[in-house]
Parts: C-alpha cells; structure tokens; sequence
C-alpha cells in the first residue's frame, strides 16, 4: 500500500496544517493539543458544539466545523481517540456562555475521554451535555464498542444540531434536536478492500480477492458475515433491508438517504448504489425527501460504502436545508 | 479489481439513473442519448455553458451541473468520449437565445464530436462558440491528444465562466473569461496506482509496488516518467515546480490552489500535499487567495492526486466568489 505521505507518525499533524492553510478564514487549527475551531469562535450566546474522534475519516470531523455545523472538531491519531485535553480546550474555545453539546461517536475510548472532559469542564463551572451516536445495525458489541458503533449518521446529528444552535435553540434545545436524530437515523456498511493505517503500514484485515465483509466498521472491526462479491443490487439490498427493518421504517415515512463512500470507492458506484437504494424506498411506500452522496464518514482509502437512513419531519427538514458553510459541507439559502 | 456495479456495459446508465433520483430539482437526466441539463434549462436570455466527456471522471462534469456553472454535461462511455448526437441534443436543450458554449477538454475525440454538434447545431442556426482546455504541462502529445491534455483546470473554467454567463454576459464575454481562464491555468498530476475500466477488468497499466508515475493522464496515459516513491513533499514538487515554471507563476501573483484527489487517495493526503503547495508558493511570494481540496476530476478508483494552479485577478476571485448551485460544488454568499 502505497501513501502520499511524509514520516507515518506526523501524518495528522502535516494534514491539520494543510487544513489551516487551505481554510484561513473558515477556521483555525491550534497545536498541542491539536482541535480545530471555526474562526469566529466563541460566538456569544450561542450553544457550542464539539465533536471528535481517531483520524482517517476525513472530513469527518474537521470538515464540518463552521456556521451551521460544529464549533469545534479534535482528532486523535489514525483510529485513535483524541485524549481528554484537547477536548477540554475545545470546549472552553467555543463556550460562548450558552453551554456546549458533544456529540460522540459510540466507541468506548471516546466515550470516556470526552466524559472525562465533560466533568474537567463542569468542574470549571461550562455546563456541557453529552449525546452518543450509535448508529450502526451491523453488530451489537464490536472491537472498541459497548453497544452499537456511531458511523455516518453523525454527520447528520452534526448538520442537524448545529442548525439548531445556529438559530438560537438553547442547550436542552439542541441537545433535544441531536437526541432525536439519533433516535431516528440507522447506518450499515460493506468493505471491498481494508484500509491500512499509515504508521502500521500493513491492510486491518485480509480479505480475498472475491469477498466482500457486510456489516463493516468504520476501522475495519468486523461486520456480521463475510459473503463472496455480486452484483451491486444485492450488496445494497442486503444492508439496506435490515436498516429498514431495524427502526423499522414504513410506508408513509419521509427520509433522507445518505449514500457514503468509505474513501476508495469511485462517485459512479455510488450512485449505482443510490439507484438500488432509492427503487427499494419507492417499493416500500417510503418517501425521499433529501440526499446526500459522497464520501463523508471514510475509513482511509478503503473501498466500501455505507447506507444511513434519516426519518424526517418537517422540522428536521428545515433544519437539513438551513445554510451551512464548513470545509466539506456547504450552500447558502 | 472489485467493483460496485451490476452489469459492466450498464455503469453509466445506471450511475445517471442514481444521479436522477438523488437530485431532483437540481437537474434533469435525458437518456436515449443521454445528457444531463440544470432542472431549470434553458434559461431564457442566458448563455448556455455545455461541457462532457468520457465517463469515470466523477464529479466532472455532471456533478457541476446547475445554478452558476453548466447548462448541461454530456457523458460518454468511461474514458471514451461522447458522440456528437447527445451533445447536439444538449446543445440545443440549453439555448436561451444568447448562444452556447462548449467547454472540451483537449482530447481527440472530444474535440471532433464537439465540433461536429457545433456545425450541426450552427446548420439549425444556433449561436455556438468553443473552447478547448489544455492545462496539463505534463506532455506535450499524448495517447489520446495532439498537443497537451485537458485536466482538472475544467472544473475551473467551468465555475468562472459559469459564473460570467450567470451574471449576464453575452456569448463573447462567456468565451473572453473561459479564454482568461484557460491562459491562467496550469495542472500536473501523479498516480500511486492504476484504474480499472469496468468493461476491462484489467488496471489501465502496470505500476510496481514502489513506483510512481510522474505527469499521469486521467485515462492512465503515461506521465513524464516513473520514480520510486518518496515521501510527500518530494513528489509535490515534482509536478509543482513544472507548473509554476510553465506560465511561469511570479512572486506578486494571486492564486488558486486545487489539490484534486483522483479517486483513491485519503482526504487526509491531499491536505498533507496541499500543505507543502502553500509552502512552496509562500516562499515563491505567490499570494494563495482561494483553495479547493478533494475529488474533483478523478480517475475511477486511482490512487494519486493532481495540482492545478490558476493566476487570479479581481474579476476572477468575484466570479470565484458567485453563488453556485451543483451537485458537487455549492456556495452561497
């Protein structure tokens, strides 16, 4: 596996520089410890929202720091969570007097470390609240997890409750907003190839020239059954289907289908898949109301993809089409 | 090679049908031939901006379809480029009475089948202008180019003109910015692997597992030559240096920098890479005044990236700045 890389052990630190160089007035990236925060932060009176985890989803998170979206974004090494400090700088930078949600990706390291700075925080008098995306159907316990993973339904409790804050919600507010995304959003992915973390230098997992693993995790963790390639159609029927069934999504409901690619998988492939994805929705009655199609949660240069699913209401839809301006997400009104 | 696709012969189809269902009111999908035109076409009293090419170079050109940049994107087969049929057809479904502009890049058969749905549209007396992009300094001729290739510099010929025709100049004053543009744009690129047409099944060339290829096409045609991979900052220079010296770029010069992922390379990477750009223009006295980062002409799933570097002036940076509504590029203001 070849990188475009430097020396493996400062890859996060040469990208967060590139990142500052290429968004100056977007945001700003500070070092030791490394988060990133929206230029104009704190804003007064505003609910902060931080959120974070390992490197090697990109854009996730730092791509969505900005007006609209998050206030703040730390990231660890490669699949790594960030460590208590830099959150607890983070959540002070964006404090803006009305408080501050993390939002957290179910991992049992983020978890905790993002708890620890949670009580440092409150301890210097910030009020912050806490909601934990758990997103994925795949599996119920996994490698780093208790409980389900959080994957790329995090962008949209992201999108979402920053809408919220950017209007004025207050902190129960917001919190309210991102709590029921998550009480409403499902995710499921699939791996054609494994991604290979920089300073490891070898692929996460061995997978044969002819198979696919259903169910994947974000860090290559397992999913539920490895099963041998097939047409497009059926790999998209057979993660869709127990996304559906799971919330379970029926006739009659409005949704929003994110179609995400995983880092190496072409856009033209993806829309394949969104083809299959939308057919089904339609012969279920269900209604697409808004899409999103790219890479947005990614696991390196892994080839792969996942499906999440939102049900919407008319709320929520305000909320998706109110403006936005971050590195990778963006459109005004 | 694995792939997300059904049948190989149906990608592009397929693809479209996905593209279609994802975005509704943004654009309207013909097939039998098949085009892509904004929802709203033709927009009376506008210049229509029509561009194209083969398929497998998603987001180019479909994904910049709408308010403020094309009128319509004419796909082709994966790396074979569209007959004149489609192109007249969106040639014609895009005038608003003010002429058309074909944008092609500098391929053969790009530039034969443009021009072929120009004198046919022309015959049915249409007002149709061209130009032809060539922003590549890597070779001079090519496997599939008399003279030098047209690469990643599209997408930005088509924001600023689009931009032009949006604000209300006329067919000359569309093709006056495409001209500025084109005669301020230079880009080079490298791959670390190679792309797999799905009716092939095979990688477009071999490369070793510590090769790279210098100056490589977007079809895989071969580059300048082939290096041992080095670290990031060696290969940026590489094609940084043949950029800046072409035009040649001078300190005092106002730019923008795109750092363009070919498919399969990590967001992460591209910032490391866009890092090192900005050190080398920072030291050349080359002002960096905008940015863009991520897959915007890509390779299928090729791992590698590609520089392009345009010289700005005020006009420039305002249409830069304009709103614009597209599937893969969005802003307001």
């Amino acid at each position: 596996m070849k990188k475009l890389i430097n020396d493996p052990r400062a890859v996060v630190d040469e990208a967060l520089a590139g990142v500052a160089l290429a968004h100056p007035g977007l945001l700003t990236v500070h070092t030791d410890p490394a988060y990133i925060v929206r230029a104009d932060a704190p804003v007064r009176g505003k609910v902060g929202l931080v959120s974070g985890g390992g490197s090697g989803h990109e854009p996730l998170h730092g791509g969505f720091v900005g007006h609209g979206m998050l206030d703040a974004a730390v990231p660890g090494a490669v699949f790594t969570s960030p460590t208590p400090d830099p959150i607890l700088d983070a959540t002070k930078a964006v404090d803006g007097g009305a408080g501050v949600l993390h939002i957290v990706k179910n991992y049992t390291g983020d978890v905790l470390n993002f708890e620890t700075a949670a009580d440092l925080a409150e301890a210097e008098d910030l009020q912050v609240r806490s909601v934990i995306v758990n997103d994925d159907v795949a599996v119920k316990d996994s490698l780093y997890t208790a409980g389900r993973r959080g994957v790329a339904g995090t962008v949209l409790v992201e999108k979402l409750a920053g809408a919220a804050a950017e209007r004025g919600d207050d902190l129960d507010g917001v919190a309210s907003v991102a709590e029921r995304v998550i009480a409403n959003v499902r995710s499921m992915g699939v791996a054609l190839t494994a991604p290979t973390v920089p300073h490891a230098g070898e692929p996460s997992f061995d997978i044969g020239e002819d198979e696919i693993e259903i169910g994947i995790g974000i860090h290559g963790e397992p999913g539920r059954e490895r099963v041998p390639i097939e047409p497009a159609d059926g790999i998209v029927d057979r993660i869709l289907v127990p996304i559906l069934d799971d919330l379970p999504f029926s006739s009659g409901d409005r949704v929003l289908l994110l179609v995400n690619g995983m880092g190496g998988t072409p856009l033209v492939e993806l829309y394949i898949a969104f083809r299959r994805a939308a057919q089904v929705l339609e012969e279920r009655g269900i209604r697409l109301e808004r899409s999103l199609v790219g890479n947005y949660t990614t696991s390196l240069e892994m080839q792969g993809f996942s499906l999440t699913l939102l049900r919407l209401d008319d709320e929520l839809i305000e909320l998706w089409d109110a403006p936005v301006q971050t590195a990778a997400l963006r459109w005004g009104r």
